[in-house]
């Protein structure tokens, strides 16, 4: 084979590799906006054991104003908490997604809106995502609200 | 070459792969260790521009009770509240390091003392770390505290 057909399909491979990874990063992502919207609709319908699902089965949630909480029943107790409040409109926006093989890592931001429409709450996220059996999972998962502490 | 040797040399290679991967490994996790006492340091000199120094040039920050800080130098203001406050004894605790390439996870928890050694407030991190120019720095940093809120 001449040495510029080596360099052409040299070439052509890794414009076929970096199309790939472009591709497989772009499921990752859609997979996760998925995921996320799944979490909304079970936070509307007050379903702590359908969020709880989303996770890992080794999952940690790490709430503010409490302990990490390990494993899938003590994160239903978390959002159990969560929903009985009264909450259940919930949006979750990712702003950056990163791929690395099967982890991987999600930066976005939350509010949480009353019946008439009004932003009670809001703040940022990271979530550690898994793929796990096949399925992208929430497996580490922090937030915190960007609003100023007042007396409750 | 007989067919064994090539078997016993795949062996071989991979146990080399793999104990090259494991060292990487423990070598990100020594070089985020460093960095974590290199922050509690800074923290202890109330230095908010040395604080800032440790994150990559776009880091964001996402600190609890405000919005998502953007490079250094909103990085840097967040944290000369921060000492402004007067504290001076932060701890912090890798619990789980990942790396993947050139990005890993964090995740550990944190804790602020008196001057009298009592814990004030104590609480969760997620930092993904980026290695830039060589040296390994937080590129995304959330945190919040796992103490209830109460009356300011």
């Amino acid at each position: 084979m001449r040495r510029s057909s080596i360099v052409v399909l040299t070439l052509a491979a890794a414009v076929v590799a970096g199309a790939v990874t472009v591709a497989a990063a772009e499921d990752v992502r859609a997979a996760i906006e998925a995921g996320n919207k799944a979490f909304s609709a079970a936070v509307a319908r007050g379903d702590a054991a359908a969020i709880a699902a989303l996770y890992t089965s080794t999952a940690q949630a790490l709430p503010p104003e409490g302990e990490i909480a390990r494993g899938r029943d003590a994160i239903q107790k978390v959002f159990q908490g969560f929903v009985d409040t009264g909450v259940r409109n919930l949006t979750l926006t990712s702003l950056e997604v990163e791929a690395h093989g099967d982890t991987a890592t999600d930066l976005g931001t939350w509010a949480i809106k009353g019946a008439d429409g009004a932003t009670l709450d809001h703040g940022k996220f990271i979530v550690i995502w898994k793929k796990e059996a096949g399925q992208w999972r929430l497996h580490r998962d922090i937030w915190n609200s960007s609003a100023p502490r007042t007396a409750p």
